[in-house]
């Protein structure tokens, strides 16, 4: 468990670097990222490079024992390259190039640009890369922040049209495969497909998906190139990325196949004010950010890299300190949450937890973005916290071992990029977010005490007492092999195989390959408006509500465990499988998820919504994320090595079991 | 009264469409239409032509008498097609070509799209003209669906220059008629004229009122072409064009002046969620759709087509079966629901409902469209309903006769194209809508169980009692011809007579050449912000409320019949006009429009929202859009021939007057 | 106190004209603004000139002793203008031209059209400059208006790498200005500057100000060029332009620095519903207009021309006279309203009060606008209020000097362009709206009946009492020094002294150069989501609340006046000087206001929302923004002019102090 930061000497004279060096020691960090948006520092003019200061920024770190973690500056590359190679810019939706004055401004089609990323990787790989002071590499930064996965330019289409030739092998299974039929849309030959874009209403969908499809392969070519150059010239440093939060726009799980380390940058409440929550949750969790938002990332990103034994590798990149500059607003933690976010981190696997960034910088775009350091190099809050986790970690690592402690969590979720695309391609309600019904039934297990994985359709699933699939559209069969393989309960939400790869209804209907374990078929689906309000009841009279949409079951080999008041099976079971009809409230999906957990031999807690525990080997590990007291005794908790029983406000508490 | 369906044989194995027409005859359908997206099946490569299939289509389904509704396959020419003539395209308010990959990609100034549409219409009409399934046509597909009657290409620009100089002769006329000294905007030459986008800010409304006349007479004439063709080389069939719900986007009368029978496309759930009903509308009317969407649509298309005997002819090509897939929710109609669209349909006149689709695709853009059948080929509810309506209509036809039955409604609302762009050109206030404020009045009017003809300006006004004017923002010479010289009680919504046809305020004032009828003169017309609320009172002190819109009349020869709370008159009534003077409540309007039905000696009802009656010959059809029976006992409802008093939920009655 | 009317003779036959100019004298105007879009009608064609109808129109006007404001036509090129130089079109954001059809079309950096503008200036001021009736100049009209001020034009392009090199120097000096190190947005030179548009994200703040600064400075150029040719041409004649309300996008104080009388467009109604009152404002409002928006703009101009003695000149030159039509809504005045505006804008040093317009057209973009006369050249309500005005005005100014009356108010407010600029560019919550902060001050100061100077930054701030910085993100040395050589009391609104001219945050951090003033430093500031509210209390208890926006201060060397429940000051007192921490409710800022005001030895009052008073000379004038009576006895207040102590709903109160 170390503590790290982000940190951009060139944004400061160099002779402030010897300082900030020496506090970062003394605040207890001891990693450091830098490079990834210095291009034009490095090479300012085509062909010329300036290594001098970053040789010395490099050096002045090492000094003070601090692990660099040297980034690749492919995400800004600078104005001569953009002049010299025009084309190399991404093309928006509109077929407007979008331009140079920011940051992410290249698409990842463009050979030219292709080329020069192998070459600035190489440039800067070679002349680092077995640098003692340089510990890990970072690709690039933020793959696709800024909507840039997708880019409609000439090289895109040139290279989709190649992606689907090698695909389908013959214009004729594309044209079954997409069902071109439909509104004479045939091809006669891969020449005459264009972009999905400027369509006059929805273009194809199975079309879009393979646009989707191919730009995320092309994303995880454009950073494969960069792993392999890496390798090749720095051996023995990990490589990572650092993905973002709430993000799906390309398949995380075939780029993290890459790397040896996948990290992602935490802004709790930045993803509070601008996701999904409501006008009231945005409130109620202004300054401490929704619970389960930084968790179901930790627990998603846990599940991208594994090591030879299994565990999942993998940091925060870049930790909120303070107030943020990108959200609708902004506002500021409340004293406290640095500190727990941070342990939050390390409860759920981290092996490292990131601070962006040092000193706040008083210029360009992101000068409201807070830093440890205030831009007059005062501590701000999230400093003094940050120093506070450092000394709490040497504390508890001399009286416990803290290495190599490992999450086991009992519940997978599976969490699959390509049926996200399909539901957002055809949601066929307008607030059927299935990236928010995965996140929902998350908050609930969560709500329940239990430790979770979020797991790629690919994952091993054998370890498993419960797992729940939150928006599976598509289920490969080698998914399937392993679902009935497996001994666990299983809860599938509604769309769970609704789709073929395809992104057709399956010939069977409804869950598809899921339904000899399910019993059930699905025969019509409904999305439903605002305001309108199923009530489900339990055997017990127990009711929850139900909104968004609805399917309705035919029960062909299951049974009813809750019904619609207005008719038919609302939650079905056969056997270890529980099918769920609709979009349920937090109350609906915690019974169900309760039941399936007691049948799976789980004990569940009714947790406060503001209170969650994390297990991490022999730790359990509690954190309050309210402005009051409150009183916690987790089942096993025997040694309190952190805090006590009553967790102060945003407090902290650490047993070992 | 038959039933029809929409029948896709290029989207299913051949092997399957012998058991589809046998299922089809079983369940009581008659009609299939077939074709209008087949384009690329039929000419799959420029020239060459593959018509097997579509004779053996047309003769598996003739073999089981089903009569074929065979159309033009204009609304997506294939990619080969567009590819050949780029300029085809219609092109978007900022510029963009609207690309392949939907439908719809055309623009209907295109000379060369215009050609090949009548080369490939001579092709289909040669080849099928005469075949004896063959028992009507339809001209493509939705003319304008997806905004596509205006486009700003070159073909448009040129043909609007054209168009102008034919209509004003001159240039000094166009200026007067746009009054261009206005910001200096006079032109030298029919060369110097624009398209009206990309302004600055908003363009000249005439300028902008004469771009939608172009444009729809443009789809006139594309119109006429094919219906021309198809009189030629299959004559004795009705050519007939499936028109939309909601849309007016072009002048339908007058498209309509071509075609036999009038057909459109019946929706109501989607129309239900997608236009301009609350939010609270939209829940409570979720799953039965409002009751007057289908029936205003009914009545309108009704008023299209008149036979030699004045009896409208239309169909309802395309009728709701399930849940769709286009609007922003998708609920499931309640169990009952399609079989009493049906019902309505016939009760207001229509000689044909086809289901859209037979079944369910389960591929591209629709397959969440529901169909009769599931896409396993089994039945959805909505074949089980309408197979109920078939066997009842056999039923029926056995003890009454069911042919040459007509509606006689009363009342009269009169339907201005032209009038209601005049209102999306200039609303004054961000919520006037004119096509909502008809939809009321008529919704009013149907409360106090009155049959409705939804007429032309064109339209022949001598037999109605009552005529209403809901947004008469031009009146003709003719139409107010008419007017003087009917004997009907007049009901004047706001804003009636407000204009001239060049879009300016008459020399009059409004109501311009109604004055003389209503008594009033609009001296001032304020747009009322969300929130402000008026009170008005009739003299025996009943309340009404108003917003939106008011008007300050002068009385000049006209009584006050109801006041504004805060001064003036609200409802003006000289003789047998009344003038209302703003946009009342549902209460207002039927207070206004119950009195003026007195004095046209009609009786009226006082109907709950959820019921609904209507005339047919001698038959009297009541329908319940409701989940719970009511009883219902219309005055004069003799004989039960279907249902009884007490209407089920979701039920339908019939009875011999 | 003059009252004028702007006129379009073009828009009439002639033969309308001398009647028309009879009645407006006798209506009690006296001057007649003419001319601003007649390019068309002045020249016909390229260099052919029509005087023919201008010369009969001023001589008309001359007649009848009514003074002409006689206009430059430059905002509404002709047609063969634009189409013989396409290139002087504006551009868009998108990079689309903006199109002929409206008015405006012109890009400010357009070479071509400046020398057109120049040149038909010349022509106009040639022929008339010297005309006896001619006794002022309008330069265009409403610059700006429809975002016309940026533009991203080639031109514009240029024109700002060339401004930009002016203003730098050398690109080095521009790289750290702009701090492009950040994100590698180094520059080597300055034609590799694009214009801020069109970036994958929020383009760099600097680069985007100056993007800004230039625009604006190209609106002074323009103009500067105009003024020049008027001044030689048309000596002793006052030049002016007609400003907008809450309109932000170039420095009008740069633009007026050229002028002799500001002017401004004053539409309460309109600016009430398109503007950010909230939905029940925009109803309590709808029909009075917030009874601060036109004090708040006439406060403001006439902070804009000072003549020798310090006076600022200024008129309305265009008086909303009854609904407009291109507000969302635009509800119809409460009978009073056009006569109480007119006093209201007297009561603040009109000079001229010019209703806009004569008669309503009843053709074109505008015809929904009302006039003085009803486009059947009946009265309208606004000319029998307007004429009433008239006599008013001529009674009071036998009994009491009307001349030379002179607003001095011992508050002042400042207003700085560049500073809003800043808080647009990087607002850091969605709802931090600097403008809207203003205005909420300046009402707040309103209520305590406070009269109010809003001033430049540039002003000399030696006589004010209580000076209010309610947005100055940026303070320049000079104004530095004037605050503090100042004896005032001074209130410090959040975000004060923030930036720095390169807009970075000061090394100092916030509020910067006035920290030495307030004796508090801004540790972190935090944006809050709507919904979010602090409670801020007085040491005697009294809450207000907070939201929106708050600031943590470090109080170095100032007592905490109040607190926010959560702690830390809300605001904070050293001496003379108050800072506020948060975004205040109404209540608030009065409380902090009231107490400013009373050390600063000021009485104040307790306003109704509804009822404001103004000072001017020795004139006290009260103005009921009501539909009802209410009774008001100003301090001071001796001898009644005009009304009497119960002011009628919509009343206005004239006394002698």
């Amino acid at each position: 468990m170390k503590l790290g930061v982000c940190y951009y000497p060139e944004h400061w004279p160099q002779d402030l670097w010897a300082e900030d060096a020496r506090r970062m020691r003394a605040m207890g960090l001891s990693l450091v990222r830098i490079g990834e948006f210095a291009w034009s520092r490095i090479e300012p003019e085509p062909g010329r490079f300036d290594w001098a200061w970053l040789d010395r920024a490099i050096d002045t770190l090492h000094a003070q024992q601090l692990g660099v973690v040297l980034c690749t500056p492919t995400a800004t590359p600078p104005k001569w390259l953009v002049d010299a190679h025009p084309d190399m810019l991404a093309v928006d939706a509109q077929g407007r190039p979008r331009g140079f004055g920011s940051r992410r401004h290249y698409c990842f089609s463009s050979e030219a640009f292709r080329e020069q990323s192998r070459r600035i990787t190489r440039e800067v790989a070679g002349r680092y890369g077995r640098h003692p002071a340089v510990v890990a590499w970072q690709t690039d930064n933020e793959y696709g922040c800024h909507d840039t996965v997708l880019s409609a330019s000439a090289a895109a289409q040139a290279g989709f049209r190649r992606w689907l030739a090698r695909r389908y092998g013959s214009i004729e299974a594309l044209n079954r495969a997409w069902g071109t039929v439909f509104w004479s849309q045939e091809y006669r030959g891969f020449d005459e497909i264009d972009l999905p874009v400027l369509t006059v209403t929805e273009a194809n969908p199975s079309h879009r998906l393979d646009w989707r499809r191919y730009a995320s392969d092309e994303v995880v070519a454009f950073n494969r190139e960069q792993v392999g150059i890496l390798r090749e010239l720095s051996p023995g440093r990990p490589v990572s990325h650092n993905f973002m939060g709430f993000f799906t726009e390309f398949n995380h799980h075939d780029v993290a196949a890459d790397l040896d380390v996948a990290t992602w940058d935490s802004y709790p409440l930045g993803f509070t004010q601008n996701f999904f929550l409501t006008p009231e949750e945005k409130v109620r969790w202004a300054r401490t950010g929704h619970p389960d938002i930084p968790s179901y990332h930790h627990d998603l990103y846990r599940g991208m890299c594994l090591d030879a034994q299994g565990r999942g590798r993998w940091w925060v990149m870049e930790q909120q300190p303070g107030p943020v500059n990108w959200a609708q607003w902004n506002p500021a933690p409340l004293d406290g949450m640095v500190r727990l976010w941070t342990w939050q981190a390390f409860a759920h696997g981290a092996e490292v937890v990131s601070y962006f960034r040092w000193r706040q910088a008083p210029f360009a775009q992101e000068q409201m973005h807070s830093g440890l350091l205030r831009p007059d190099s005062a501590l701000a809050q999230g400093a003094v916290e940050a120093a506070q986790v450092g000394a709490e970690l040497r504390e508890l690592a001399g009286r416990t071992g803290l290495d190599g402690l490992r999450v086991r969590a009992p519940v997978a979720l599976v969490f699959d990029y390509d049926a996200l695309w399909m539901s957002r391609i055809q949601p066929q309600g307008a607030d059927y977010n299935a990236l928010e019904l995965s996140f929902r039934i998350y908050s609930a297990l969560r709500g329940l005490g239990l430790d979770v994985d979020i797991v790629s359709p690919r994952a091993a699933l054998g370890t498993y007492r419960l797992i729940v699939l939150p928006a599976q559209l598509h289920v490969a069969d080698d998914l399937l092999q392993r679902l009935a393989q497996s001994a666990a309960q299983l809860v599938l939400a509604p769309r769970a195989g609704a789709k073929t790869a395809e992104l057709h209804i399956p010939a069977e209907l409804p869950p598809g390959p899921l339904g000899a374990l399910s019993g059930v078929v699905v025969e019509r689906v409904a999305s439903l408006p605002p305001g309108w309000v199923e009530t489900v009841r339990w055997a017990d009279g127990a009711p929850a509500t139900a909104g968004r949409w609805r399917e309705d079951f035919e029960l062909r080999d299951a049974q009813a465990e809750a019904c619609f008041d207005v008719g038919r099976a609302a939650v079905a079971r056969r056997g270890r499988v529980r099918s769920v009809a609709a979009w349920l409230d937090a109350a609906g999906w915690q019974r169900v998820l309760r039941a399936a957990a007691q049948d799976a031999g789980l004990a569940t807690a009714d947790l406060p919504e503001s209170l969650r525990i994390s297990r991490l080997g022999d730790l359990i590990v509690a954190c309050n994320f309210s402005d009051q007291p409150v009183a916690c005794t987790p089942a096993g908790a025997r040694q309190p090595l952190l805090g006590n029983d009553t967790l102060a406000p945003c407090g902290v508490a650490v047993w070992k079991a």
